[in-house]
């Protein structure tokens, strides 16, 4: 059997990586890397120097070109999971050809693999052949958030909602504590009677964080929005909206 | 000034622990540790455990007894918000008391601080005086729940909602995924349309997982957990539902 690693590791700060991670990255012979182009050269670069710091020769590094994502249907979810398919045949591809029997794979995943990756429902979309797969743990983008605001991502005997820039500029509030990923669009903005604590580039050198009640920090974090996309090309950023 | 770190320490798998946390336990002077009674003694001493495998001497831990809190009440927010009170008052005069000018104190908390932990929220209660906190993240339940489960957290485009078997009882089902914690009523009982994916002491030697389709996997659940809160006096557990 071959064995296939899904690693979280962390936010972004490489002390968020845990033991048990470090474990595993010593343990992988090959390590998968999907390139996603120039703009997010950072994280690539990040990547390779986990491997590098946590590492054990001899291992060897697959690159492959992410495949494109149609970002401009109207149709999310399809294209989504049309992209996904084509990265399902990619990883398996490159399972396929570079992993011998009894090694082991490993892919070095943002934040927890559980929350907003792709990268386990790619691979869970065809059927696995002669491969495990295992799944590290990290520290998510919402713990790293709610640790540097310091704040309770919970509040007693209350739901948190975990959701998407997207739903929220859909739907609008479901609940008092909400947590938005993925949102490109400001989906916050109106929400007056909301406090936002807004987090980008969270553990890093280049963290930024804005707490404040929508109406006064919203424009603020559009701005910083803005300017870090600008000079950065690309952002991650989450936040935590919690209604007075 | 003082400094005091909450330090996730991750739902039970020494291998949670970060980087950052074990160097944040490597720099405090004075341990505060909330003594839970006979019970919960197997998490006191992997508590323990962990400042003597990455403590750094001299350092001093500090016991304290927990207060009681009226779990028989109704009022379950009025009950845990008095029980909050008085941790706040014994955790700013643990602090007061043991912590000299210029040191660092750490609780160490199971899971992530942020998610359904009082450690942070009581320290709140009370104006600070003289100390700074600092939060350290670490691996929740439900990111360890996920992992062992080979399952994502969240589906595409779709929200999750982190919930108690509290609310569950009283409000039904709010959403298509859900985290349940502190679920000491089965409160998926009669959840039909939904698979579950239950875990109790996760990361541990005495890990249990059980999924399946709340129908055939719901007794299953029920009679492990009343087997194993039988023989260990306690039980952590936690799970998501997700509707088929």
């Amino acid at each position: 059997m071959k064995r296939l690693l899904l690693i979280g590791i962390g936010a972004g700060d490489p002390g968020h990586l845990t033991l048990q991670a470090v474990k595993a990255i010593a343990a992988a012979d090959v390590f998968f890397v999907v390139d996603k182009g120039e703009e997010k050269r950072d994280l690539t670069d990040l990547r390779h120097q986990f491997i590098k710091d946590h590492g054990r020769q001899p291992y060897r590094i697959v690159t492959a070109p992410d495949p494109e994502r149609d970002r401009l249907t109207p149709a999310y979810a399809e294209a989504v999971e049309d992209w996904r398919e084509r990265r399902a045949t990619l990883y398996h591809e490159m399972i396929d050809e570079a992993l011998g029997e009894g090694q082991t794979g490993a892919f070095l995943i943002w934040g927890d693999p559980g929350v907003y990756d792709s990268t386990l429902a790619s691979l869970e979309m065809l059927p696995r052949t002669g491969f495990e797969i295992e799944v590290i743990p990290g520290i998510s983008a919402m713990s790293a958030l709610t640790a540097r605001h310091r704040i309770s991502l919970t509040r007693v005997a209350r739901p948190v909602h975990l959701s998407t820039g997207r739903r929220l500029a859909e739907q609008g509030p479901t609940a008092d504590d909400m947590v938005i990923m993925l949102d490109a669009r400001h989906a916050f903005d109106g929400l007056d009677d909301f406090d936002i604590y807004w987090g980008a580039y969270l553990g890093t050198p280049d963290e930024i964080l804005i707490a404040g009640p929508v109406a006064e920090a919203g424009p603020r974090i559009r701005e910083a929005r803005a300017r870090a996309r600008e000079s950065k090309g690309w952002i991650m950023d989450t936040y935590l909206l919690r209604r007075r």
